[in-house]
């Protein structure tokens, strides 16, 4: 049976404030992980709500920690989530950029001291549904090989951009820099089923499809090799190292290490169109781009050329009408997450009404 | 034999002062070409004077064509090449943005109406050589499969960043969105080989291995599947869309069709670390970043973990310092431009004098 998407964001604001957060910042964390769960993105969306719980009940993040701006100008500021979550700084952060983009062109918000904010393109949809084109990138723990190496040495860091897209909507690009993210080799696990070749690699550096050898400290491997890895480092150099925040191996896993504030930094970056390129109406450039590629030939066993975020956002509607689906694992999850804190998971919400297999 | 940087500059400008440029443009273009072959990017360097020589004598590309800017802010502008050479207006633009960046902190420049701009590399090396982060991109005519496509339906649009990193020099990205460059599958033509699955789909859409299904009209692939294909969307976005410049299928193949205007777009970003994030010190922290990563375990058979640049970099150090070699497919298209100019070919630079058997 769907859920409805107020119902759950009433349930997690709830859970949030028990563990110290106040309602407005819980709020926002409820949104932006609830809208992961319509757009289908469940890997960043209520199933991590969990490990947020820890990290606020263990001190690790600050639940009342206010964002500060430690620097700014008329087109950037470098602002310090001072160990607080990391979704509600990073809308402060996008939307100051955007503030800023409309009376610059283009702007670049860095923050440090922050934590996990969920799915970039959260973010830059935001900026894209203004008529901004906008940028979200983040560094993580370090999860992945270096091209060459075979250690996890660097994040997955992902990136995002957003175009709007006139009557599209918007375009939503929102990668992490690994072949697979690491939520799919945990899916692997539980299942019991090899994983393909190009994933992972085992200790001593060789190629494995078993997926086991990423809980033993396997690399992920990035996606593209060089290409990817490269894309990586330009993250941690933008969001990581501009901003002032943690690098590499002294930004904490979270998720193992739920005690420790992780220093991790974001970058975001918003452009307006309007301003930059007022001879340009880029929306309707976007349309006509789309178009174009979409009535291209589609290769053998393909149905339709998607653009970025198209399938998200074709989800997000019909869950927005029709409530939404939680997969089994987000479900098993809540339900420690009653037993953590003590907030009575909704009876909708529990497994006997879940009927996604996933 | 290696042949001198100087030498080959000086018969480059000569060459093209033949076909109708003026000196100081001549001189840009030769500099960035020789740059590209001491980097070893033999695809980017000198091999491509004979197909600019064409495009300019035959008005393709207008020789004396001056840069105008269309509209500009603190922090960005557009600008117009007017239909001439590529690499004189991207050194403009990407300098009129590093000017900018040291006032407003980040800046965004775009050029319509361009054309080949060879290594884009060459642009942001210069932005992380004056201490600040560089970006630059451009559009290209379609030879590129959408993920899920088959015909070639978007350019492999190059994208570059570089941070300045201390005592290392510089860290210099610089990829096609393609699984590989087009020039690799033109050597397995040559060299009678076939390529490895993954790079090219054949005309019915069918992965294939024999590379002459590229000039029957096969697509390249994408590197990475769709992220590869979302990254070439977003470059297309913010150099052909907002420059105002031509997109997809519009761009003429300045190789195949050189008495056209391509209508190619750039797009620059320059930040300025110093300004944006007064309380780090960027370089400093790049440099520990590399240190760390080169330092991680190599994978077996990998003698050392490289960033991006570092080769180009050793071997531009090289060629300053003993002079480079050209390869022999350069040598052969040199020939060929000294039949169409009239400009004679120096002998240190003829084919009997070269040893590289690339």
């Amino acid at each position: 049976m769907p859920v409805s998407q107020k119902g759950l964001e009433s349930y997690c604001v709830q859970v949030l404030c028990a563990c110290g957060m106040d309602e407005p910042d819980a709020q926002c964390v409820a949104e932006a992980l609830v809208n992961a769960d319509m757009r289908g993105i469940h890997s960043h969306g209520l199933i991590r709500v969990e490990g947020y719980a820890q990290c606020l009940l263990s001190g690790g993040v600050r639940a009342r920690a206010c964002t500060t701006i430690l620097t700014e100008g008329a087109g950037y500021a470098s602002m310090d989530a001072n160990g607080g979550m990391g979704i509600p700084a990073s809308l402060r952060a996008m939307r100051l950029a955007m503030k800023k983009a409309e009376k610059t062109g283009i702007s670049m918000v860095n923050v440090r001291s922050s934590h996990h904010h969920g799915a970039c393109g959260y973010y830059t949809s935001q900026c894209a549904n203004e008529g901004m084109i906008g940028l979200a990138m983040s560094t993580g723990d370090i999860i992945m090989a270096a091209a060459g190496g075979y250690v996890p040495a660097i994040g997955n860091n992902p990136f995002s951009y957003a175009f709007p897209a006139g009557k599209y909507g918007i375009v939503c690009y929102d990668i992490a820099m690994s072949a697979v993210a690491a939520g799919k080799i945990s899916m692997a696990i539980e299942e019991r089923r090899p994983i393909p070749p190009g994933w992972l690699l085992d200790l001593e550096g060789n190629p494995t499809t078993d997926p086991k050898q990423y809980d033993l400290g396997g690399a992920l491997l990035p996606f593209g090799g060089y290409k990817g890895y490269g894309l990586s480092m330009f993250v941690e150099g933008l969001a990581g190292l501009l901003s002032g925040a943690a690098m590499l191996a002294d930004i904490h896993a979270w998720n193992t290490d739920p005690g420790s504030c992780g220093n991790v930094g974001h970058c975001f970056i918003a452009i307006d169109p309007k301003k930059v390129a007022p001879l340009v109406d880029f929306p309707t450039r976007v349309e006509a781009m789309l178009e174009k590629l979409a009535t291209g030939s589609t290769a053998p066993g393909v149905s339709r050329i998607l653009f970025p975020g198209q399938l998200e956002m074709e989800r997000e509607e019909e869950a927005r009408a029709n409530g939404l689906e939680l997969s089994r694992a987000t479900v098993a999850a809540l339900q420690r997450v009653e037993s953590i804190t003590g907030v009575k998971l909704p009876a909708e919400i529990r497994h006997e009404n879940i009927t996604n297999k996933e």
